[in-house]
């Protein structure tokens, strides 16, 4: 019931300033912190107690001085990555989320329209609204240079293979498949909507890969292009409800010859819910149905399987990532499905 | 970090009816109950994932029916409490705490502006927004109502004493006073803004303790009226910064005569803040300084006993409410300061 309070406390104390303040200046006084931040003490004094109890900052009874406590421990990196996340959770989902009831109700996310004027999904709604944009990519740019590179350990391409990245935006996903999975005569397709060719043919330049990768415009629900030998599905299947996973997957069947492969990445749940080290079904349903589309949210590993299999495809590896690998302050524990098109 | 998906996921299975209906049809399936409230199967399936997860609704793996785990043990009186929680925070707090770093900054609650256009409290916005005051005011009667019992077995009045209640609001306060401590000749005074008196006088006369109980109009820091016994500070000191409570202290000590009492109800700090099971500083700092006024509180009992001697009053007793006498779905330990002016 206290999450919101908790949440936002926390992350104000940063935006404030007053922990960089603390950083800087150990012993400083609610007074002093104030002063420094543009804060009334006593607001910095009643902000800094939930910090105390949780040990993150200490005060000192006797003058009132505070310092860092655990916060003194951790890397900078970590903070920055945590306070990325806390961002976009502000940002994307903090208000949004008030109106989860509706959206659930409606299948659309129904916070946006409200907050935004938006009718579509917070994909649509990043691109006409900075502040969902910035506090959306740079997250999505930190989770995923994060985790491809893990995803790209755990799949095999065929030497000189023909690629097709599905939804993959504005090329990223397909410069790291060059970089991390070259082979001679490897290309890579970036299959999206047509609005993002040009973006994504400039980072295609900027990275030095353009005579490896190549942009072809259009809808996963609309028609798949054929003539490759592997499809990636990264960060996209569990945006959407059964229905239309299963039309994508049927898609991407169609486009294949048999022999050819299909590699996913997603986040899952554990198989037994109740194991609490697993943050996913703490923050996807709410997030996905309220915040981002209106439907979809993350599965289990055995569901994504055996949709796969009902799909005509047959799978041939599975990998989840351990979540004692993952910092504690990142949510999505995902996994990998690797499949063959057998039927 | 998860902490504002998972309230607003718990509370939406709520507001949704899918808790009802399982209550009612146990067994019921994601299709069932998507039915049941108008939503999509999918999206059930993913709200009750976490309730799963904590346990609070079980489901069958085999047929995918529903029944109510640890819910179906709690009384249904706990849960209509805990639902009035739930709503005010939703109502009250959750996207107005996006603008607590500008709250802070500003000591105004700023996402009042935002949301509804109103420039002062939540206790001005209440009186214009249907939303905020049902939402707020169903819970303070519901805490009103519990804690002023409490409360009146911790203050002793002078038998045909007379009683001046404090921003007493709409007189709820006095009939509380005249039912639990009546004593021949006794009389109690609401002391609030003007406005507030004919919903008072009406109130007095329902409750059938017009003859007992009279309004005084007034603001707090201008004046207080004089020729009283004992004053009432209850649910307010809290709502204030230092120089403020001063303020409100000074003027009460200045109305009385020496020997006359004080009764503060208060909620308090541990004094060792790190203690874990009381929520106070979980909630408090965010919603008074986010949501409510821009400013304000609660202190440690410490703080405030010598706040009340510094003001010249001297504490005679205090006594604060076991944490573990309170039902877990609350979040104020309340206290009780009794002091008399001695100077």
């Amino acid at each position: 019931m206290v999450g919101p309070a908790r949440f936002m406390n926390l992350l104000s104390c940063f935006e404030l300033g007053i922990i960089d303040k603390i950083r800087e200046q150990p012993g400083a006084t609610a007074t002093d912190l104030g002063k420094a931040v543009g804060a009334k003490p006593d607001a910095v004094e009643q902000l800094l107690h939930l910090l105390v109890k949780e040990q993150f900052v200490s005060c000192d009874e006797a003058s009132g001085g505070y310092a860092l406590d655990a916060l003194a421990g951790v890397d900078d990196a970590d903070l920055r990555r945590a306070l990325t996340y806390m961002n976009m959770i502000k940002v994307v989902a903090l208000r949004q989320l008030f109106y989860l009831t509706d959206s659930a109700r409606t299948g659309t996310p129904f916070g946006l329209k409200e907050l935004y004027g938006s009718e579509g999904t917070l994909y649509g709604a990043v691109a006409e609204h900075k502040d969902l944009r910035e506090s959306w990519s740079t997250l999505m740019d930190t989770v995923t240079s994060r985790i491809d590179s893990w995803f790209f350990e755990n799949i095999d391409l065929p030497s000189g293979g023909r690629v097709l990245d599905l939804a993959g935006n504005t090329g990223l996903g397909a410069i790291n498949t060059y970089k991390l999975k070259a082979s001679p005569g490897l290309t890579v397709t970036t299959f999206d909507l047509p609005e993002k060719e040009e973006e994504c043919l400039e980072n295609f330049r900027t990275h030095g890969v353009d005579e490896h990768c190549s942009f072809i415009g259009g809808d996963v629900f609309d028609s798949i292009p054929k003539g490759f030998d592997v499809v990636l599905i990264k960060h996209f299947l569990d945006m959407f409800d059964r229905d239309d996973v299963f039309r994508i997957l049927a898609g991407v069947h169609g486009a294949l010859e048999v022999g050819g492969q299909v590699n996913v990445l997603v986040p899952v749940y554990p198989e037994n819910i109740t194991e609490s080290d697993n943050y996913n079904v703490d923050f996807f349903p709410a997030f996905f149905i309220g915040c981002t589309m209106g439907q979809g949210g993350p599965q289990k590993l055995s569901t994504y399987k055996k949709w796969l299999e009902e799909c005509g495809f047959t799978v041939t590896s599975t990998v989840t990532k351990d979540p004692a690998d993952i910092p504690s302050d990142v949510i999505p524990v995902p996994a990998v499905l690797c499949a063959e098109k057998t039927a």
